[in-house]
């Protein structure tokens, strides 16, 4: 028996942040302790190199007559800053209450040990279980997964050889109400430098002559949005589809008002585009949301200086059809317009992926050549759920992104099965992130159940 | 003899930085420093303790009926930030070319160690010199002289019985031509914390249902400046009063195109308010620039989150009769106005000082009752100046700020003689901050004939 809890302690003791190259190390533990444990799960592990933190490839199962699921995750973490908001250090797992707090432990790390436990399960019980599985778990989620288009187009007959993708990298709103997540919102973005001056100046002896970095850079953001909240780039909502009458339906169904979202994010009033509410805006709707801005002085106190440079970290958040490399395109080109003369601006480059959606079996839009192992897996998702937590799931998109599931329909075909393990209690991508103790062993239980269901036989 | 450069040497070692607590050992270095060159050279020397940095008050010349001169000067210095842009550690001074390389030597270390050198020649020549001197040199010039109203309150009458203030805490276009310093802008602003939701948030599960606070701080910001480039504030221009045509014409004859000065800052083209060109601008014009704003990942690579906090430090440039409380006052109703729903925010408080002009002696706006030595003192500096620098000096208004000589005004009545001996090249609150030796040794002959010439006689 594999514990789950002892598992995810080990795995998220490793600070595997992927968007600093401080974490090399950090990164390199976490993968090795994954295919250590799959290795022992009997699988022919490869580490494959991208140009940054290499993909882990692990399969078993070679009859091809099996059915065959990708399980998809990721082995990296966002940063953990501001380190001085958690709790207890962020790569020093802990239990309190009924969850264990650590930076990953949610993301993904936590839905990983789930995967990981269930598995070594259900090989105990059948060692030749009938099922073919890839275990595909890259190191690059967190930035927006720059290697795995190349990865993808080098393995993509392999790949294409599955049926379709296993993954839980995606939320619910609670250990009781399980979604599994029809569509994900896309992601693209930019860094944007603006310069002004050849250095930072004296803002007494110089200030009136010259246009401030920090100026440009704050028009150049607020021109960003049109005063009713929507994104003001020409052409950003020219391929966005309304959502289904049935998924509005689900999402009346949602265990959670919009009163509780609002307590929940602590803020006084919701800031949504016209159309939506609070709850469907984060599904149905696309961003732009400026994630880090910066320049001048940053420490106490004040310093009376013109920055010679200002920088916005910009991501947009997409929705179906909206396709990433036209919208970053469009952010480009209106900022580019916009820059004021005087100010020297430059791009670093994102990756990003498009936004994906399935629709479920069943449903009056579910395309009539659905893949019958597509049809089954949906069904015995819904059926391990409902067992294991006590109540059907919920058919809903989600305003994350994987970018990774949109390029691997493209390039594959296969769709993607998505179960959420994480809830908005912990706090992603944020200080004191942590997973449930009850969503781990519901969890167990529920990909075991599944993991058999998708056997031949 | 006091060697002038190997004070400054020593003077500059002391990382006096006062806008960091962290700096409050170098603070109390470059004060002892200075105390013990003025005992050494025969002054009855005090440390004025304040609520922050203490104030040096330093005497010599008991004849209450010689001419009395305020020496004022600053021990603290600005940040050293970004310190990777320092060619050589900015407390490590060193000569490169004609330049001694420091952060505080141009401001406001430099100028002192002309006044104490030049102090030590006078007096080694006649140790009874009928000149009474008090050195005021104060801690917290750089962050707005905070403690220095509430000491100005309490040692008024004492300051009181000088005849005037005498400082070089501004600056020249060169080593050729010295600038007697006529006006000084105010200076005033604010931080302002803006917070929206309780904690970071991860930007795709909660992208587009609240305001992001770095939008809400671009937008704000934004807000504070019309497209002409004027400052947007309901009333900051009210008590702007118009040079006098003699300044104009002053001006004109600087030795400094505005395309010299477009090249020195490094744009391809000035951002001026109308009315004013460039080198006008920045001696006749308010301002409001943004010296540092910040929220969000601020780290390499990219985290897609909306952060809980963003924050801007603003700061004015003041011109009579702006006043510094009023526009202050003005900003922060102006922001809290315009202020989201959905957004708090906080405002931390910068003391800041009023601008500052005096009409030298012979102009057509003279005051008839300029008080005798005060002139004598403009004549002495004029003649000093003509003789060691071998041009007459400039009268010309700067855009720094020297808050306290506003103030110094106010409560006292004493008006400032100040000698520009720092130029453009010195970069200031910058990156390789550097003092000329040129300026150096001219200026300590100048302010030894000066002080001369200030001498009962």
């Amino acid at each position: 028996m594999l514990d789950p809890l002892q598992l995810l302690i080990e795995y998220a003791r490793f600070p595997s942040i992927s968007a600093d190259p401080a974490y090399r190390e950090g990164l390199a533990g976490a993968r090795q302790y994954a295919c250590g444990v799959l290795e022992k799960l009997g699988f022919k592990v490869e580490v494959v190199p991208t140009g940054l933190h290499p993909i882990i490839l692990a399969e078993r199962g070679g009859d091809r007559a099996w059915p065959h699921v990708i399980i998809y995750g990721h082995y990296d973490v966002q940063p953990a800053d501001p380190l001085d908001k958690w709790t207890t250090p962020a790569f020093e797992p802990v239990v309190r209450g009924r969850r264990l707090y650590a930076r990953g432990t949610a993301d993904n790390k936590g839905p990983q040990a789930v995967q990981f436990a269930a598995l070594a399960r259900v090989l105990e019980e059948n060692p030749n279980l009938p099922l073919r599985i890839t275990f595909l778990i890259e190191g690059e989620e967190e930035i927006g997964s720059p290697s795995f288009g190349e990865f993808l187009k080098k393995h993509r007959d392999r790949l294409r050889e599955a049926n379709l993708v296993v993954l839980s990298d995606t939320g619910s709103p609670n250990a009781d109400q399980i979604v599994i997540t029809t569509g994900l919102r896309g992601l693209t973005g930019l860094e944007v430098t603006l310069t002004g001056p050849r250095t930072d100046l004296h803002s007494g002896i110089h200030g009136g002559a010259i246009l401030n970095p920090l100026q440009a850079l704050c028009e150049l953001c607020a021109s960003l949005h049109a005063p009713d909240g929507r994104v003001n780039i020409p052409g950003f909502y020219d391929d966005v589809r309304e959502p289904a009458q049935w998924e509005r339906d689900e999402l009346a169904k949602y265990p959670y008002t919009l009163d509780d979202y609002r307590q929940f994010l602590g803020v006084s009033q919701f800031y949504t585009a016209p159309g939506y509410t609070a709850l469907e805006a984060v599904r149905f709707g696309p961003t732009l949301d400026f994630n880090g801005i910066g320049g001048g002085y940053q420490g106490e106190g004040s310093k009376t200086v013109i920055p010679s440079k200002a920088f916005a970290k910009i991501t947009m958040r997409l929705v179906p059809d909206q396709k990433a490399e036209v919208i970053r395109d469009l952010l480009e080109k209106t900022l580019r317009h916009r820059c004021p003369a005087g100010i020297k601006m430059e791009f670093s480059m994102k990756e990003g992926g498009s936004p994906y959606a399935v629709i479920p079996p069943g449903r009056p839009n579910t395309p009539a050549d659905q893949p019958p192992v597509v049809a089954r897996a949906f069904a015995a998702a819904d059926a391990a759920i409902t067992e294991c937590f006590g109540k059907k799931p919920l058919y809903l998109r989600e305003g994350g992104s994987v970018p990774i599931i949109g390029q691997i329909k493209q390039q594959t075909g296969l769709d993607s099965l998505m179960i959420g393990l994480f809830t908005p209690e912990d706090n992603l991508h944020a200080p004191d992130e942590s997973f449930s103790l009850d969503i781990l062993e519901r969890g167990v239980n529920t990909y075991a159940k599944l993991l058999k269901g998708l056997a031949a036989g």
